[in-house]
């Protein structure tokens, strides 16, 4: 019979959907390039070119069976070296091949993680304002997640709120940094407190606390801002990484989970993934997928035009006199709105075609986010957009 | 805290992935080419080159951000479309772009399908003997797998003991057809009879029962063999489908469900799919591997050498004096051992270097699989270890 659970599920439509739907209608009225869009975090910058070279080279030098054929379940053991090898170079950490899990991006990396690291009916914490995704990510597995209100001075973590939280059922805390919606990334001063508070409680309760580290923006950090690797400050570390960002190729789907080799359990969680996958359908990323991103292991695609958008719109936006905390990271931003109602602002800038996404969904009132993951150009032209509906409006 | 249902799937390891770990041993020893290695349905034809060839050209012509950028959550609509178009052509359906939801394999299009058909507690019933790999399936979705006994004479169903387990907790029947491990397919009578005993219960019990047709090996068919489309026979299936074997792409994992267009909800199926995906972690197909598929829609890997190996192994097996029945498709032969305990005879053959899985894990005892995806010229070569094995040991 039919699930009513899930046919329950499709009434409710997300915000940020809903508002990219009426961008691609209105685009057709006015020409999508009218339209400002910020409501998606779809990456706009073009892949490397040896990402595309890798592929055609494979393709037409290797052994089709080696290509396409199956990967063992944790995935292509050249792929998970590959990785092993770059995050213990850049971050000076001693992973094996053993550590690494290759996932479908990053929703099948933290899907794999909570399912290792908690039982159904434990409690997840994550940090506001988050990604509502976390949702369907945790609550589907069993567990359930639980929103710590956020730090609106900085974004950093609402450290009081967080110990006030954080009971016996709590198996794993759930991070996102840099940040989506804030574009804020943690500092070694907020994760040095983190992994204090966490260590003390595993000992108060007994049991381990996991730390997941969903990180698919840690390659888009602007100048000058403090970014650590977090698995360095906390070993029960489970990082959750995706390339769809830093190489441009969300529609790829790869990923993986890295687990800290000091983390409990550490030779266990690999082996544990591949059973968990087993229940969910997720089987590795494509095969060929993995070579190509094997040799493309350092790269990524020329992210600094996310830099520039967000200079252009935190200058914009604090001339006009918005509260806006300045992204560290990511290609987004979260400024305050200018009435408390942030779906009512976000209604009016549609008058502009200017597409805000209100923040109540990422855990938070009275904020919209911006996704400026577009051409420059387009960014200064919805200056004047933005502008025009402050000073009619408010 | 570490997951104790996960840790303690890591014990048992499956038989079929113990005796590949003990051939590729073995080969090391000898010579993998020495070891007759009959343990794995991993294809072993080449791709089609246009499947290739279609790869290169998307990479040398498409822009990256279409190529590589994400995918609609029930997939790339080309994929869709073209998929919807072949099986309409091919099996006179009339499937639409929203009855496809692409997949990353036959594995995650059961574990979509079971999802949108059943609740936790639900019950789904299969027919020995069966695919191992849907004890997970099934039951890691908070259904529970139920296996009917075999009907040893043909290995097409055993109605009566379907009948007699039928009953109103059931919401889901999954056949798979061709079969692993039988290499049977269901005929046109064995379908009517499923199909009418289903409308009969379904009305009996006041709710729909949905048929889950696995059809991995849908293209793997033998001359002469009656091997219909398993849609046509009842409105409430969902087909899952996997490209694995048919293009030998088996680690690009892509597949779909296709919802009978005249099923129940038929519009809804989709749709809850992807909200299904949100918690799994599941999310799409690559998109490159979607968009190639979709031009090489109606082509196969030359498939022919299935046939030869089969035809090879049922001489010589039936020469021998084993029981067995021929197999109508995929590459896989499910002969009666010649002493009832499965694992001895099993044990036994490995000391001729044959790799043979005994049956019990596919739900019948006394059988094993020879899974027979393996160059023709070692199929001839292992004839000989066949002959002196039975010869010695029997």
């Amino acid at each position: 019979m039919i699930s009513q659970e899930f046919k329950e599920m499709l009434k409710a439509q997300s915000v940020i959907r809903k508002l990219s739907v009426y961008a691609t209608e209105r685009g057709k009225e006015i020409g999508y390039e009218n339209v400002f869009d910020y409501s998606l975090g779809n990456p706009s910058v073009p892949v490397p070119p040896e990402f595309t070279q890798a592929m055609i080279e494979l393709l037409q030098t290797k052994e089709p069976s080696y290509l396409h054929g199956y990967s063992p379940s944790p995935g292509n053991p050249i792929a998970r070296q590959t990785t092993a090898d770059s995050l213990n170079r850049r971050f000076d950490m001693n992973y094996t091949v053993d550590h690494i899990f290759m996932t479908s991006g990053a929703a099948g990396a933290v899907a794999h993680a909570v399912r290792a690291v908690t039982k159904p009916g434990d409690e997840v914490l994550t940090f506001a304002p988050y990604f509502p995704e976390y949702n369907p990510y945790i609550n589907k597995s069993g567990a359930n997640l639980k929103v710590v209100p956020a730090n609106i001075e900085n974004f950093q973590i609402n450290f009081e709120a967080f110990e006030e939280m954080l009971n016996d059922k709590v198996m794993a805390v759930l991070i996102n940094t840099p940040n989506n919606p804030s574009g804020i990334a943690y500092s070694s001063e907020t994760l040095t407190r983190l992994a204090d508070i966490l260590r003390e409680k595993e000992k108060a309760f007994g049991h381990e606390i996991f730390l997941i580290s969903d990180e698919p923006y840690r390659e888009i950090v602007f100048a000058g801002v403090d970014a650590p690797y977090v698995s360095k400050f906390y070993d029960n570390t489970l990082s959750c990484y995706s390339y769809s960002k830093s190489l441009s190729i969300p529609g790829e789907r790869i990923g993986y989970v890295a687990v800290n080799p000091n983390c409990v359990d550490a030779q266990s969680i690999v082996p544990m993934c591949c059973q968990i996958s087993r229940g969910t359908g997720h089987n590795c990323p494509a095969s060929i997928i993995q070579l190509a991103v094997a040799k493309c292991i350092d790269l990524t695609s020329d992210l600094s035009v996310y830099e520039t958008n967000m200079n252009l719109l935190y200058h914009e936006l604090t001339a006009l006199g918005f509260e806006c905390v300045k992204p560290g990271g990511t290609f987004y931003i979260f400024p305050k709105a200018l009435e408390e109602d942030a779906n009512a602002f976000s209604e009016k800038a549609k008058k502009y075609d200017l597409m805000l996404v209100p923040s109540d969904t990422f855990g938070v009132k009275g904020y919209f986010r911006m996704a400026y993951c577009i051409e420059t150009e387009k960014v200064e032209r919805s200056l004047e957009a933005l502008r025009k509906f402050v000073k009619e409006q408010y």
